[in-house]
């Protein structure tokens, strides 16, 4: 375990760097700006540490993991402040946070007349927020056992015989998968009839279930085959990354099909019913578009990706609250998605069950299993922290986003898409034809407060807030 | 434990005749004809059931408790029916369900027009529904382990030396306890210039945490004497009822002091703060007045009753997300009061402590504590799927209502205000200032199932509709 330390600093510090030389093809100042102070700043921590070998340990392992995303987001902010629209600090932060976690949340308008490079540059920090996502939640967040997340320690995982070797193998195989994957995305949407460069960008932003798009309309001026595809790639964004690792390479289909994937299907047709139903309802649409409008923005919700084809806000209550319960679940764990997580909800579910079963005869045993492994008091314990935090929180940045002067609804519901990287919220003011440019500044960084939150399963960030981390013992 | 069964049946049979009979000063046909209806009807439900002992089985716990509330909440609405105002039967088992579970929304207008008697029996219903939660919160649910409530076990109650002759000496100190303190509140109103009528109306509801008045306005036209009086005496229903057994009966203050009520003083004063602050934002009150208003309603809230002194919702953002999180709090075990309860909410958080420590040093135990006693895994888990449940059905109900044509807003304020027995919710149109007369056909009997699940702490009402219950095994 002791070498994983420098290797994860050394990967976190490339990426900034690698980013700016793709951009480096844009002849723009901010960028080489940018680059050069990032990269030397990175080089020389990477320098300086070089050689040490500091144990692993869970401690450390979070203070990574928080140093690693709070500095990228800021380092990601700078070419929006020398960039060439006039945007302010606490905008630029937001909008880079709102990237690297693959939220979505936009606080610019007028995309169409953006520099490219602006635009791309938002579109790669999702991509790299994606696979920065699923690497943490395949690779790190099961040691630190994060909100039940022990139960997706890899089998191989757990052997201890050159575990560097071994994780660079993995990390080799899940970028040519996420690339190959982004790839097949772009060559679709191309086909479909997107323009190449928009293609390539919003094929980063599907796989990495982002967002951003570069159109203030989202989704809204493509046709069907564009829609389809961004369907079936947003469903691959939010399945598990082990998947397609244990499908593509070892070819092991039983072992592939995870409960998750089974259960985000449900979720997603659970939900697409009332919105279908809703969509008709209103009138506007012929059946095969209120099908195809209301399985986009469902799969778009579910996914945490917040792309839309239209307002469903106005489509009426029936599917403001559809909307609000798709914002929640959220995608698969080891997925570059965010939300409360499906399996956390087929575990819960699964143990109202046993329970009931328990209530009705108090005499019988009925444990929980999870994928074919029984569920243990402390994972149980992990999943119902992280539920009781999920909404312990949603409900105090309620108050407190009320309180910069927000109306209840829009705090409510950005409270809600921010934490679970949703994106768009269930309003009109931040919903798919909103905006969040015009929220107060105090709530921006609260929103940014949250998203991170959401990004690091909670549990990750609040841990380094409490005055028992810090204590020297 | 045998002896029980007849006992309670008997008790749930004698109350709505116990009611009729005191209702019967007030010469008014529907009382008469309900009491002969329901008096002959349990008559001989009781004689033609005397003698036979059915063991006492969890399972024929659930269903007697369910088969309780529901056949009296029926006989309940019956004098609604015949009465001399003209209201459905849907409005009629609304306000029925309403009284008895303390929930305390109406469907009725002028209330100061209705006659006395229909009045009387509104908090009368209220009155007997608070007796019959405390009953059943110390007596029936501790055994069947719903949602944790295993912890409320009480000492004396695990010997196992004459069970029925403990209950009744139990029983009847329980229901001395509640007269004297109706008593005690009904004294106080009138001193502070209430009506004899009124106070009597006001302390039954006020002691139940139901929330029913003999006002449109509610406490809107009382003294600053009376509003501090329903402060003290609110608070005093949502306390746990063996905190004043053992004050009281074994003067062991010690044991008295339970961490629930220290928890709800710390919740009530949190929440009382920003309200405050939104309040006196307003202009429209003196900063006593603003105190004072604020601290009543927030109070009212949390321990579920749903008096108002005025329309808060109309201080803003900050009043309505205030209120939506006092909704969930709820009271005490053991109280009268609904909602998430306290205790569960000093468990999870002691629950998220005990867990961060865990993150950080990983090899050590962090046992969690609730009033001395450790917390078993299987306690934790009773809590975690209340909780699951609880949100869940908070949100599935949330996409029915809506899908009945409520607005988002009432959809949502309206499921929580009834699964949490709160009564008032937090929108204009069924928030202090509104009523549920309005609200389509459907949603009331949507809502009705909401505050019986709520009433019967979820659990109890959900294991009786699953088909596991029903197997002969």
């Amino acid at each position: 375990m002791t070498g994983l330390f420098c290797l994860y600093l050394a990967v976190a510090m490339l990426a900034p760097m690698i980013v700016d030389i793709i951009d480096d093809n844009e002849d723009w100042k901010g960028f080489m700006v940018t680059f050069f102070l990032v990269g030397s700043i990175s080089a020389a921590i990477l320098i300086a540490n070089r050689g040490e070998m500091v144990p692993f340990s869970p401690r450390m392992g979070f203070l990574l993991i928080n140093v690693l995303w709070i500095t990228t987001s800021f380092a990601s902010s700078i070419p929006f402040l020398l960039g060439a629209t006039e945007i302010s600090f606490t905008d630029s932060v937001f909008e880079a946070v709102s990237g690297l976690t693959t939220t979505g949340a936009t606080v610019m308008t007028g995309l169409e007349d953006l520099p490219r490079g602006l635009l791309l540059w938002r579109s790669t920090m999702q991509w790299l927020g994606g696979i920065g996502i699923v690497a943490m939640g395949l690779l790190i967040l099961p040691f630190l056992r994060v909100g039940g997340m022990q139960f997706f320690r890899m089998e191989s995982s757990e052997r201890a015989d050159k575990p560097v070797a071994r994780i660079q193998t993995f990390a080799s195989y899940l970028i040519t998968i996420y690339v190959m994957l982004t790839l097949s995305c772009m060559v679709t949407y191309a086909a479909g009839g997107m323009e190449w460069f928009d293609a390539l960008n919003h094929a980063m932003t599907t796989i990495a279930t982002g967002g951003y798009s570069t159109h203030d309309t989202s989704f809204a001026q493509f046709g069907d085959a564009v829609l389809v595809t961004a369907i079936i790639f947003m469903l691959v964004g939010a399945l598990p990354f082990t998947a397609f690792f244990l499908f593509l390479i070892n070819n092991d289909f039983r072992k592939a099909f995870d409960s998750q994937i089974i259960g985000l299907l449900i979720i997603i047709f659970a939900l697409f019913i009332p919105a279908f139903i809703a969509a008709s309802d209103t009138g506007a649409f012929l059946p095969s578009d209120a099908f195809l409008h209301s399985l986009f923005n469902v799969v778009s919700i579910v996914t945490t990706t917040g792309y839309a084809t239209t307002d469903y806000v106005s489509w009426g209550p029936l599917a403001v609250s559809v909307f609000l319960v798709a914002s929640f679940v959220g995608g698969c764990a080891g997925s570059t998605a965010g939300g409360f997580k499906v399996y956390r909800l087929i575990i819960l579910a699964q143990t109202l069950r046993a329970s009931i079963r328990e209530l009705v005869y108090p005499n019988g045993v009925f444990p929980v299993y999870y994928n074919g492994r029984r569920l243990a008091p402390e994972a149980l314990q992990s999943i119902t922290v992280f539920f009781f935090a999920f909404i312990a929180i949603l409900f105090i940045f309620t108050i407190l986003l009320a309180a910069t002067g927000m109306q209840f609804d829009d705090a409510f519901a950005g409270s809600l898409s921010c934490l679970t990287n949703v994106g768009p919220g269930i309003t009109t003011l931040i919903g798919p034809a909103g905006n969040f440019a015009t929220v107060p500044e105090t709530a921006k960084w609260l929103m940014i407060i949250l998203m991170l939150l959401g990004r690091l399963e909670i549990m990750t960030l609040l841990v380094i807030l409490t005055p028992m981390f810090w204590r020297s013992d």
